[in-house]
């Protein structure tokens, strides 16, 4: 993945040398800790007949659907997330869902692009979770080297047109001295999920075993740790599955859109 | 106003209470400094046909249009933000506007619904205005008894479809020592225009004359302040007027929808 005129470490490359090489397809891989400090986003994009109930849906459930950026009906730009991002080619890897149903994984989908299909980019947890780190707080499943353990819980979204269903939430055990901590810092990032929706007894949220998460892998929880519960951007996925859409397109888990919107900025509009 | 089993003084009535004087039409006058702590909002109602261009100037131009609620299609009823809340009834004075241009003002809107309207609510300045009136530092025009002054700028706004224009701003002098404290306080307020966007030289921003502005009331700034402007959300109802949509509707200046959430709260959406 090294290339002439740029550092050695992948993560000190910017983002759109980043997107380039996703582009050009050099990288296929997941993108977390890559280009540190700028926003990181999942994607749906879906027919223009559904966007308005889409934005309706994200903005009445913010927690779990941050909606980051939507760009203009057929167009596969994204002006407002930065410079020359290409939403057909700059992500590295996809999926393809038709009536609901997973077709197919790609790492391109220009040949999937119609004019009336719309982009929709809505923040990640890699932004809470790279301010958490700074802060000393642990992430466990980063420090396994692990997927985060996301599951189904009990929590009703608000629906909207044919969007509708149930949280997802990831978890992360921490100590009881660390979650204040923890809320403060997460709830700065409200473009990325914010603070946590739930702390402690599973069931009460309507998670039966946090052994077996639903999506993603098992994480260690210490003697003295508590689970700490968030709004998670597998949300709003099962509930465009779920929804049967002629045809749909997200991010494969992991592969998100890397932005030039710095984390911390004010609001996730672009400003060059 | 006064009526039984209620407070005298109105700014101690709960949010609903002072609805339901403004959907039986006892309650016609403006609303600031009612409902202390609950989120007011400066109102949209446009054609379902313009809704998607709408959402997505407003996710563009998150500090003059902050959204904090979306209706259904053909339905006045804004769950989201309150309890029974009629959008038809339950904002004091509207103005309707055809083709962009004045139509008519008017207290109830029942009669212009139609099948086709989608409402939306966006935040509005009173709430970092009282936060900052919390925090002892003086909002001049409100000293003065007076409209807050706003003014047309320079500053391009990010389009979509037919929205498009230059960003309104309200302008507040302050001492110097205050204005990072107010910078800070309206920071946490993104659902209410957030930070200032400029402080300073009203020439930088294409302001020709503070004495006059474009909307408004002049107030008077001391020879050690300095003028500060925040994003102003008159600037949705003139992009919405010069889009010439063939109905839109919104609330007449100082006449908001009270709405049940809190100020303070994480997200827009209204929790029973």
């Amino acid at each position: 993945m090294v290339k002439k005129n740029q550092p050695d470490d992948a993560s000190l490359w910017s983002s759109e040398s980043i997107r380039n090489l996703i582009r050009t397809g050099q990288h296929t891989a997941h993108t977390a800790g890559l280009a540190p400090g700028k926003l990181q986003c999942n994607l749906a994009i879906l027919p223009e007949a559904y966007a308005l109930d889409f934005l309706r849906f994200c903005q009445r459930n913010p927690k779990p659907c941050p909606l980051v950026g939507v760009g203009e009906t057929g167009d596969p730009m994204l002006p407002t997330l930065g410079n020359d991002i290409d939403i057909r080619t700059d992500v590295p890897r996809y999926r393809v869902f038709r009536n609901g149903a997973f077709a197919e994984d790609t790492i391109n989908i220009s040949e999937l692009w119609t004019d009336d299909l719309v982009a929709v980019a809505l923040g990640c947890s890699f932004t809470f979770e790279n301010a958490l780190m700074r802060a000393n707080i642990p992430v466990r499943h980063i420090e396994m080297g692990r997927n985060v353990p996301m599951f189904r819980t009990n929590i009703d979204l608000v629906p909207a047109g044919p969007f509708r269903g149930k949280m997802v939430v990831t978890m992360r055990p921490l100590h009881q001295d660390q979650i204040e901590q923890a809320r403060a810092i997460s709830a700065r990032y409200p473009q990325a999920h914010g603070a946590p929706i739930a702390v402690g007894d599973p069931s009460a949220i309507g998670i039966c075993d946090l052994a077996k998460p639903d999506f993603g892998d098992p994480v260690d929880i210490k003697s003295d740790e508590v689970p700490v519960y968030w709004a998670c951007g597998v949300t709003p996925q099962n509930v465009l599955r779920a929804a049967r859409l002629p045809i749909c397109i997200t991010h494969a888990p992991g592969h998100m859109l890397i932005t030039d919107v710095a984390e911390d900025a004010e609001t996730t509009i672009f400003q060059k």
